[in-house]
């Protein structure tokens, strides 16, 4: 198998050598086919997960459906908890993993459904869903969106804050000029916001819109205005996750 | 005719005289003016087969347009039917011609015609579409579009993960707040995708949206948030299509 | 007046002294005060007309407002008209300015309300909008139009059938997916056009929109993937007319 | 406390000692940890009056809620009327700050709730959004603002007219093919000017939309012409902002 191919390797270049070292290399590095098998395995049980989540949220379900994903979640959970209790065991210290993030969220994953063990609480299948942050454990890719966020970090500000302000007036604006027209949609400022944000995101949902001469003039104008102000943050931060990349592939040249 | 102003020198430049090479000079190449007219002739008609195809849907056409039409796809099979032929007849190799994808375009694009004679099949007449394939054959613009995703894969990947991402968890969060008070437009994780869809691209239709307080503060949220992440796979396409193109026009002008 | 103060430098440059001169001067160029004043007027003159021809589709206006507007429409042509036979007065060769696209822009804005004289016709008052033609005279934003469209003008032309094809495909795919569910609104791929173009350049108004799963699955997929098909045209345009302005002031630099 | 520690620099630069030198430099400027505090003081009560008078616009709010906001109000005007006459006192010239930008704005966010004192005026409570204005006093942000305006300002010109016109084009086309069959939404130009408006910056309410067979093809026409120049200024405005800042930080480096 792979793993003894690895180990060769693996043994010659660790001279202490210690139980477990050969499942510890499968399970926290990907440089072996086996390691690369064991992560793949895992981030498709993962997305299986979050797909039986969303078909368990479906109103009307048949009944050997909801036994198969009943079936599933037993299965997930005894994954999920093989592969805590495997990384506990190889971890260099077991008290650093388990009050590390990624030994919480594993943890979270799991414990849950054994504390409400036949109970079928709403508030305990939403906890399913955090299965989802076990992903950020693979790839580069939380790294990448971090280092994104830092590249563009003044950029967010100066935008987000310029954005908020925005929305703000535009909000405060409308209410004053709709108020009176259509006190249902525009009954406060919060309301009012509310339609900012589907208009200067050019969302656009049709639920509120002015009526009024005046709000129609100063929509027209908070639109060309500050369309683009609302609508570039999460530009730079696309960028930004762009260039993250970049430099990745950069940096990986050199090396 | 056009064809034998060109005939002079292509005999000049090919020794091996074989027979249809004029033929296939005209058909396979574009550097002749008979050469291009048959390409744009081809095309042409692909072009007034897509329109009768569309005309075709209307519910309610008068006879005489729905006989113009008949006889227009009776035309368009016999010409597209000679085309494969010919091109069959001048092919290099006649096996390889038919199983090549462009040589199974077109036989697509006839063929069932000939076997659902006389049938008006729903089916059969959606085949016709096939025929734009046929298009695909004509200029660089299907390895441009080739070379344009090669160019962005890498980033395509990253940012078609990213919105995956981003859209699942909107619908989640959209169904976990709107889900009571509104039980029949969202129903399920599924049914929040479709509104997921459609605010984060900003289409919103106005079919779907938030009613709570918290459901409208999450939109706002996540739109702010989401916004440029749904939307950029489709840009980093194009600006890649755009790179694609100079970078054949680069190669044109070294040669 | 600045006629007089401008002449004197003319009249050292043309040493073949013309009748017309100074007026030539001051309505074809914009080098002097009277030139420039002259040139604002009639660009003034043109927009107010613009405004008014707004304010008369209004349709319930005071009856002292629509006297008003008259007694305004006959004061435009009658400026217009002595504008016309002005510059006909001093151009270089009369019947080229007559058959110029200026000369003709500047004679339909005025002619059809002599032939027309007393009938309210729908049709001639729409004629009016020309008048809008007749700021293309001024500035260089005609030719810097112009010059975007020649700087971008393969990528117009290739992202401009991308556009159609995605448009197409969209459509004949929605056509499918929603024509039983909704024979009304999804009539014929014509009509499913119309959804095409409204989902694809986001603007969603919400008449009309799918409802099968398969439909807003297919629609998931088109927008993600076509959005930016169909919005890089403009994109490009309009970076084409940033580029084009850059080089005018480029070459003003050089002078 | 922070004032002492700065004072005994403060007093080493400044050989001319003037009364109020410590709490001037405090009060205007960020260099101590005390003129800091009070800068953040202010900014903070701007922001929480700001949520206030969103809050004051809700239409049902509890009795004691709508104390508290009063109390919270007199609080503010006591707070910003000591901050004005603090800023009167240490002003290098009083009059100049009475009637510098600042100077009003600090006026007119407290005076008029002297004058109204007891009455509870709509246009009153309005006045209480000029405190935003005060904020434009902290942080560099004006002047980016500023300089983005700027330097994007012939593009802006440029963008800015070039909109106008595709919005009138727009709205006059859409309202000669809509007038007929929708009188009631296409009324006017000024009525379809509000449609052209919601579609070309992709808003799409849906409170109007084409019926027509013209009408439609006219808007995909306009739509997918004119999208990107409506859309253009604010993205040029947004390019800006981002350059102005880029330039200050490039400034800071140098100094």
């Amino acid at each position: 198998m792979a793993v003894r191919e690895e180990s060769e390797t693996a043994d010659g270049v660790v001279t202490r050598v210690r139980p477990f070292l050969r499942l510890k290399a499968v399970i926290e590095r990907r440089d072996s086919r086996a390691g690369r098998l064991f992560d793949g395995g895992i981030q498709f049980l993962i997305i299986l997960n979050l797909i039986a989540f969303s078909i368990d949220t479906l109103p009307s379900i048949p009944e050997n459906l909801r036994i198969t994903l009943a079936g599933f979640e037993i299965f997930s959970i005894v994954i999920f908890t093989l592969e805590y209790l495997t990384r506990l065991l190889v971890a260099d210290s077991r008290p650093r993993f388990i009050f590390s993030f990624f030994g919480l969220v594993d943890l979270a994953a799991t414990l849950p459904f054994y504390l409400a063990f036949g109970m079928d609480l709403r508030a305990i299948r939403a906890l399913r869903l955090l299965r989802l942050l076990k992903l950020l454990r693979y790839g580069p890719a939380i790294n990448r969106f971090h280092r994104a966020f830092f590249i563009a970090r003044d950029e967010l500000i100066l935008f987000g804050t310029a954005a908020m302000i925005v929305l703000f007036l535009a909000a405060t604006g409308i209410y004053f000029f709709e108020n009176e027209a259509q006190p249902e949609a525009f009954q406060s400022v919060f309301h009012a916001l509310w339609w900012a944000v589907a208009t200067l995101t050019t969302v656009g949902y049709g639920d509120v819109y002015p009526v009024t001469v005046g709000g129609r003039v100063f929509t027209a104008f908070v639109v060309i205005v500050g369309l683009g102000i609302v609508a570039v943050p999460t530009g730079l931060f696309a960028s930004a996750l762009s260039k993250a990349r970049a430099e990745e592939d950069e940096a990986k040249r050199r090396k």
